[in-house]
């Protein structure tokens, strides 16, 4: 893994002296998406925290854990560029797997503390995984990446509050953009191919920003609003392998002001490598 | 709600002495299946906690918020009969929606506190969701209940270790359950009629027991040994009409040992009332 990346770079931690399981990092400007910064990274910063704290051999001997099979995120204010504070917490270490919880934390202009994520998290390890999987599911049908919509074709106005669609080369299924031109189809559905723009390779930490980083399926219902996610889970199934990465983002049912977002993630292997499903919220379109 | 079915006494919990936030409880014996008490029913008893804690209006004069609209159970150790202690903090207050923890714990043989469960959920009032819903999900399709097969019906074998079964009624769509006879058909699908055996009636909390209750889909993808649960997040989506529940359960992908098990339940109404998905071990079959 490339330290020089920018992903690698946004989410190092360094141990805070004298307080076990906390990490400190920074957020950059580069990771905004509507209100905040990213939820897929904030996921990623805390994915990495818990790997920091699952991943080590445990005084007992046990050998770490360093995948997150399933990591579940409760959004409670968004994130902001600055200084970020990660408290980890073991909660339980196992032979195969091992459970761990993180609060992911910033100050506000009064010096005083707010929580912006909680997370619960466990982990095994992937490596011996080697994707020989029984599955009914089949990747998503997509034209190549040079005959896909690049997000930098984004309207403006969307541009303006993701700079996030910087830091990656996402191309998005033509079928799926008439949200972009102020016709979307009402089906749910938007999928892609994700890369990085600077080319660091997928991992399970990419994955969990991947879940997240793709216009909001909301738009393809006709709800160009900001859709705050209140919680999202993902399952990362095996370690990806190099190149591009397949999304597949679907919504069913919005009820309630609130809808769900499901996304699965393919590798260039054509293996099923994350499953997520978020509860966001529906807002009325910013102007 | 009538505190005499089998269900509330079950959840029923007492406020402890002195200990803001924290609720004591009794697991019976009568919601065993496999290795230890259901799942769904842990997940219902800590939601009850959950209610309790974030249901009430706050100091500042915030009404409280009574429906679990996203939880997360990271299941830890398997639960028994006997007390249970549950632990809840408050992570965040909010107008619309309030966030919290819990942790289930018990005592083992020598006095030592076992965490079973640890949770997260967000809360909000689903009083004003009527339902009426923008879906392209369509409700399974099942014969009449008369017609289905009653999990009573299950092998000897199984029901030994399953006494939740007596608490519930539930009628399987005989198209799915080869499994119950030496034939699962590998389509990864179990779908039936659910309601409580002694007429409880559905509400968000019975929601959190049914998406755990059917036996595990892993069944009719041919492994009939016990799939404990790793992570299980559920989505209640509003407040269910009384009668009859239908729930579907489907899973896609078996891969390094584990699979997910995604759950549909839908209302006497045809709505979509919850939706839950689960990253669960498949086992050796027990002999």
């Amino acid at each position: 893994m490339s330290a020089q990346s920018e992903f690698d770079r946004e989410i190092a931690l360094d141990a805070a002296d004298g307080e076990p399981g906390t990490y400190r990092g920074q957020l950059g400007e580069g990771w905004r998406i509507g209100g905040g910064i990213n939820g897929g990274l904030l996921l990623a910063l805390a994915g990495h925290a818990l790997r920091r704290e699952l991943g080590e051999t445990s005084a007992d001997g046990i050998p770490g854990h360093s995948d997150p099979m399933a990591i579940s995120a409760y959004y409670l204010t968004p994130g902001v560029p600055g200084a970020v504070t990660v408290r980890t917490d073991t909660v339980r270490r196992g032979r195969a797997v091992s459970t761990g919880q993180a609060s992911l934390v910033q100050e506000d202009e009064t010096g005083r503390e707010v929580e912006r994520v909680r997370v619960l998290a466990t982990y095994g390890d992937l490596a011996a995984v080697d994707g020989d999987a029984t599955t009914t599911a089949t990747p998503p049908q997509l034209p190549d990446p040079e005959a896909c919509v690049s997000a930098a074709q984004a309207p403006p106005q969307f541009l303006k509050h993701a700079t996030l669609l910087e830091r990656l080369d996402l191309r998005l299924d033509p079928a799926t953009t008439g949200w972009a031109v102020g016709k979307p189809s009402g089906n749910g559905v938007i999928r892609g191919w994700f890369r990085m723009a600077d080319g660091r390779e997928p991992d399970p930490l990419l994955l969990l920003l991947a879940v997240d980083a793709l216009p909001p399926v909301a738009f393809e219902l006709g709800l160009p609003g900001w859709t705050p996610t209140l919680e999202l889970t993902a399952h990362v199934r095996c370690r990806p392998a190099p190149g591009w990465l397949r999304v597949n983002l679907t919504s069913r049912t919005l009820s309630g002001g609130y809808l769900e977002e499901d996304a699965e993630v393919w590798d260039s292997e054509g293996r099923l490598v994350a499953l997520s499903r978020q509860l966001a919220r529906a807002t009325s379109p910013r102007r």
